[in-house]
């Protein structure tokens, strides 16, 4: 290799100590276009140039841009068209049409972007640096102003995959992701909150913790989501019942009158950087655990809850297998609860090996929910089974908030939950709510419509049942409809380690769709949702 | 925390060695669809379903499909829309259309996807393993068939960046680059190359270096680019002389025919890959040296080139400050060029701390390249100034080139660079390349056309040019037009270290365009291309 430099450079001691000359101001020619509306939702804000008159005034398609109307400005992506779109014309998609209140023909103008200054603090992150609450502020309220895009995002998430956040890093990215959308004020305390990790189906404990917290007189505004991947989230199961697309107001006015409520959280816009976030981290599957804690706790916090109870479901065929991990994860929840959030976290690491309850599926899940608090004592009615394990799993987790809370001494809570439903009163407080966000307060497990088709499997021989697979049986429900067909999923009549006769039912399947209860009947032949094992010294019992 | 798995988990020891069920089929239900063509070219392949039909299919926004027709099947990124695209319907943008030939009214069928093997590589690579040949094939072959979006690629870069490539991942990211496009076989040995890592203001040595090379005798089919932040790229230059959107088929007749050509490489097709890594690496300003290395060398391999020469400037205002990096990445090039890719490299680091030549933009560049190869020894002509520093380096690069191919020995190579263009083999080498090329050969340094408008700046003080800012001469230039604007550009009176007195020309902005002529005129209140130091002892000489 030639070096032809070193001797020249020997003199250059003087320039290291120049300052960089930062020029902020850019005098381009201005850039005015006319509005032509096009009516497709992309989920992100993009407006479509000109491809020639765009290169003239150094624009191109991936860059960003500033678009000014009035005195409302956003910041755009940048789509080139030669043919839709003629000189002194721009395109522009829904959303942005939405935000600056775009109906077309209007003139809006193209302002040239500086290069945000998150840039340099994702790159630190790529250089390990623990980031400053300014620094991790910056990067939510560019994501939230449109100017990073999913690459700058994604090199983020890898990032802190790589790196790790420190607790103060968690503490901040959490507030910043409470500060990046509305916040829900109710004046009182305790405010109560759950979490449960997920991938356990039929794990419905939501919907009877939440009248049992309200009954014992504590608040607990709860927002949850609809189903991503499994058979039924929460705000599906609990529309069955009311309406869950209520505004920040009725939570509010709903939690003061009842003490409690059940809500679909997509409507509200709370943490509104984390649904961001989260396409990010999906397409890789990437969850630093750093980032999951934010995203949870930033929800929690945004609804202004004191006291928050995590799930942590372990066990073959749920989120985390690992026993210590799923330790770990808890005993960071608690650690980071007292690091200035502000929240008292419990957490409990809880059997997620099987579905909880029998019913999977939207109907399915609100009959166990239903059955529980109509406090049917192991009375098998109409061929279904007293759904225990969500009975018990759901007063443990409301008994350990109420004592969280210090509304009960330690240990005392699971007795007070289950009073609660005994009593009734927590069925009625759900009655209560039910009819407060627009319900029939009538409701009950007998009335509950299930998929018309049905397809029932059963056992071809003796054995013992080893496993009942979370993922399958939600991917089955899936195939057969769910959740988008209410009715559809599937009934459990078996659980982990129960004898099973050859010719006993396993479970039925459920559908409103005859063809697609047909495709998910014909899955089975891949599928094992049911794993049995034979017995080893051929004893029956 | 409550933890109340232990006692059952201590029996579960059986489970760890069932392996994990791996379900390909999934039975969906056909989603067949009638095409709506949509005229946006969106440098994607994207397609639009109607949002409510799309999610009982199980598809959603940011989701990716197989979309076919006939027998020509890709893979296409979903958006979705409620008004725009009805049920039955599938809104079709520009490149899908293309590539499936696609006019309107047909049907095509929409296919779930299974997830990509190359998500695992590219965690592996998160969690710093190092990717074997088949990984790395693999996550280039997703990304050229579309089943990788700019997360999961930015996820692969972040993690390259973090963890470093090793040299074998180096060569087989190289040849996986060359392998997604069109190559070059011209059947001769040896075949030469050269590239610039860049940054430094009318550098245009390709253009003197190609007559140079090819008047020896030796092959060197150079393909190049058109600027991209600068204010000229070597293809914009040579468009002025001939035209340089050739075809494969003739790049290879022109350089049997005359050992060598100029022409645009973005019409080749060659190493596709690295223009969709680029516009990943681009927004973070990432370049992992690895990357860096592939993309670089798969070009040179593309066409076949056997020994290579890279030209590394450093110094300030270059893209590398530091010279013992320049080194470093001079050493790494070399070595890699030892590791089975087949070429031999040599690197030079050289001054890059001024700009090369006196003009900069592409008319500019072009003068300066046509007084250099018509040979006017210091002959200054009509206000200008032989362009001696471009003569030198062109003669150094091209030089080298020609002792690595074997056709010099040791440090001869230079003098005999100099006489080809001493006696004016070089220049008619390039003329009979710019016929070819289908230009005017007859063309000469005086028949250039520069912009018609002009500003002047002189010295307002006597002192010594301290520097010269490379990216702040660009930056006037674009604000001038360049290079859309051919003749648009800075002409340098003054080189660095030179004395300067008050009323001295410094520098000429030139552009075709009144009003932007203004622009940069104006931005020069806030830039400073040319910084100046008093003398320290006050005496002028």
């Amino acid at each position: 290799m030639t070096c032809l430099v070193e001797k020249e450079f020997l003199n250059e001691t003087e320039y290291k100590d120049v300052p960089k000359k930062k020029v902020d101001v850019w005098r381009y020619k201005p850039y005015v276009c006319t509005v032509k509306l096009v009516n497709v939702y992309t989920g992100k804000k993009i407006i479509i140039l000109n491809e020639l008159e765009a290169k003239e005034h150094d624009m191109y398609l991936g860059y960003r841009t500033k678009v000014k109307f009035d005195s409302r400005e956003i910041t755009a992506l940048i789509d080139v068209s030669s043919e839709m779109i003629k000189q002194g014309e721009i395109g522009i998609y829904t959303e942005v049409a939405d935000e600056l209140g775009l109906k077309g023909g209007e003139k809006v103008e193209l302002i040239h972007m500086d290069r945000p200054a998150s840039i340099q603090y994702i790159r630190d992150k790529l250089d390990g640096k623990v980031l400053s609450n300014g620094a991790i502020s910056s990067i939510i309220t560019d994501l939230m102003h449109n100017r990073l895009g999913s690459v700058e995002l994604a090199a983020w998430v890898s990032a802190v995959y790589m790196h790790g956040l420190s607790d103060q890093e968690i503490v901040s990215l959490t507030q910043s992701i409470v500060d990046s959308g509305e916040k829900l004020d109710l004046g009182v305390k305790p405010v109560c909150d759950k979490h449960c990790i997920g991938g356990v189906a039929g794990n419905r404990t939501t919907m009877v913790l939440v009248p049992i917290i309200a009954a014992a007189g504590i608040h607990i505004p709860k927002s949850s989501s609809r189903a991503i991947t499994s058979a039924a989230g929460t705000a599906d199961v609990m529309e069955l019942l009311a309406p869950v697309d209520l505004s920040m107001e009725e939570l509010k006015r709903i939690t003061l009158r009842a003490k409690g409520a059940i809500i679909w959280g997509g409507g509200l816009n709370l943490a509104s950087a984390d649904d961001k976030l989260i396409q990010i981290r999906n397409p890789l599957r990437l969850d630093p655990e750093g980032m999951l804690l934010s995203s949870i706790l930033a929800k929690k916090k945004a609804v202004g809850a004191t006291h928050v109870v995590i799930d942590i479901p372990v066990g073959r065929g749920s989120k985390i297998e690992d026993i210590s991990k799923s330790r770990s994860l808890g005993e960071h929840f608690i650690h980071i609860g007292e690091k200035g959030l502000g929240m008292d976290i419990e957490a409990l690491v809880t059997d997620g090996s099987e579905p909880v309850g029998f019913g999977i599926g939207v109907a399915l899940e609100a009959r166990d929910v239903l059955m529980v608090l109509e406090n049917h004592n192991n009375k098998i009615e109409k061929g279904l089974i007293f759904p225990e394990d969500l009975r018990h799993k759901s007063c443990l987790l409301a008994g350990k908030l109420i004592e969280l809370c210090g509304k009960a001494k330690k240990d005392e809570g699971y007795k007070i939950a289950e009073d609660l439903i005994k009593s009734g009163k927590a069925l009625k407080k759900l009655k209560e709510i039910v009819e407060l966000q627009g319900g029939d307060p009538k409701i009950s497990s007998g009335d509950i419509e299930i998929g018309k088709y049905s397809h029932t499997v059963y056992a071809t021989r003796h054995g013992k049942i080893h496993h009942i697979d979370s993922k399958t049986i939600s991917k089955l429900c899936r195939l057969a409809g769910a959740p988008m067909d209410r009715g559809a999923g599937v009934y459990l009549y078996k659980s982990k380690g129960e004898t099973v006769r050859k010719g006993d039912k396993l479970f039925t399947l459920y559908s409103n769709s005859k063809s697609k209860l047909g495709f998910a009947t014909k899955a089975l032949n891949d599928l094992e949702p049911i794993e049995m094992r034979k017995f080893i010294l051929g004893i029956l019992d």
